[in-house]
């Protein structure tokens, strides 16, 4: 590859290859309701989990596994547990949004090709918690960077991936069958789907905005102004 | 882009364009001591940004802020957070490994063009805390994503970037001036570099090897044997 996008003459991508990973990051989605009926290949979900398995992980712990799971009555009882976890989270929410809420699609679990349940194995350090002794909730964080491996490689591959967290984590450890050392971190709706949305489903239904970049940049210390040239490039940015 | 690749003949990139995106996971690396003495350009720095502002977050929460860190006595007063909590953790380390962590070289505090702590406001989710009242702990993956996007970008442009963990929480926190409401999640090492190792570092130096993906596969359930045909392409992948 070509070396002219480093300021320092090393390593960058050329444009093409450098377009494409951005490509994936505007271009991913949330996927709940497009999955279409086509099946998983195989090879691509061994490329997809291969990607996940190739995330940072704290002190190289590689704390993830992956759980496959097609069985159709594993997953109406894990449909089940999100219907209930979604009605207990109803009136947690404001007042005048639950009306939309309730029309929202935030799952698509039985439609979708496959699911996955990306788990964290919290005894992985094996007595050496290099870079989580402070922290020892980074092993949580490299399994999440795994998940976001996962999902923008999917969208390279067409894709879709949908993450469902409206479920009672207990309950699920249960449906699954996970030893108390191991934690849920992610279940994902995973398949081919008829096609990627322009924007998020949240941002097209008005349940939120996007915010600015520019007012998210602090500069030195949290609240601190300043960075006025980057928060001005920011502004001419988009997605 | 032209649709080849996926089954269902949708939305997956074209050859080159996908395996940029690869190229980007199988390629990024924690880094801690290539860092170049060249300076990080502002458009460039945007870029990485945006590429974080558009990750997924629970609820289109977005939970995230960017402290850009230039102050050199400010990333001294980190470094010194840094070497105390290495001393903190190595009685945690397994007393034969000790020689080899007290030999790592774990951060490029001051040598890298600038530090950037991306954090999580906990309170952005404005009563209406959608997908995250089960597991409120879903804003600090989102940001866990933006980090992820911020590091895969980085490598696309060439310039590397370096997660630091070993650190006491409340004292980073004090040091930026946060709010209680904010967490810190990831302190980054970011600029350019000379170049990108072709391993982790931590495998180079025999801290750990990378596992086998087909061992990390389960079917259906935790610990669930199956999926003989996902496991036998795993093998056949490297990164």
């Amino acid at each position: 590859m070509s070396e002219t996008h480093d300021p320092a003459g090393h390593n960058a991508f050329d444009d093409l290859a450098r377009d494409a990973v951005y490509q994936a990051i505007f271009g991913r989605r949330d996927v709940r309701s497009q999955f279409s009926t086509a099946p998983l290949d195989d090879a691509v979900l061994a490329r997809l989990l291969n990607a996940a398995h190739h995330a940072p992980s704290v002190g190289y712990m590689q704390p993830w596994n992956f759980i496959i799971i097609r069985d159709m009555a594993r997953r109406q009882a894990m449909r089940e547990l999100f219907l209930a976890a979604r009605q207990q989270e109803l009136p947690q929410i404001e007042t005048e949004r639950r009306a939309l809420y309730a029309k929202l699609k935030l799952e698509g679990i039985c439609e979708s090709a496959v699911n996955i349940c990306v788990t964290c194995d919290r005894n992985r350090s094996r007595n050496s918690p290099l870079g989580r002794w402070h922290n020892p909730q980074m092993d949580l964080y490299s399994t999440v960077c795994a998940v976001q491996n996962f999902w923008l490689a999917a969208r390279a591959e067409g894709i879709g991936v949908g993450w469902v967290s409206i479920v009672d984590t207990p309950a699920l450890q249960r449906l699954l069958g996970m030893p108390d050392h191991v934690v849920p971190i992610a279940y994902l709706c995973v398949g081919p789907v008829h096609g990627f949305a322009n924007k998020p489903d949240l941002e097209r239904v008005g349940w939120g905005t996007r915010l600015s970049l520019a007012d998210l940049i602090m500069s030195d210390c949290f609240g601190g102004e300043g960075e006025a040239e980057l928060k001005q490039i920011a502004k001419t940015l988009s997605g």
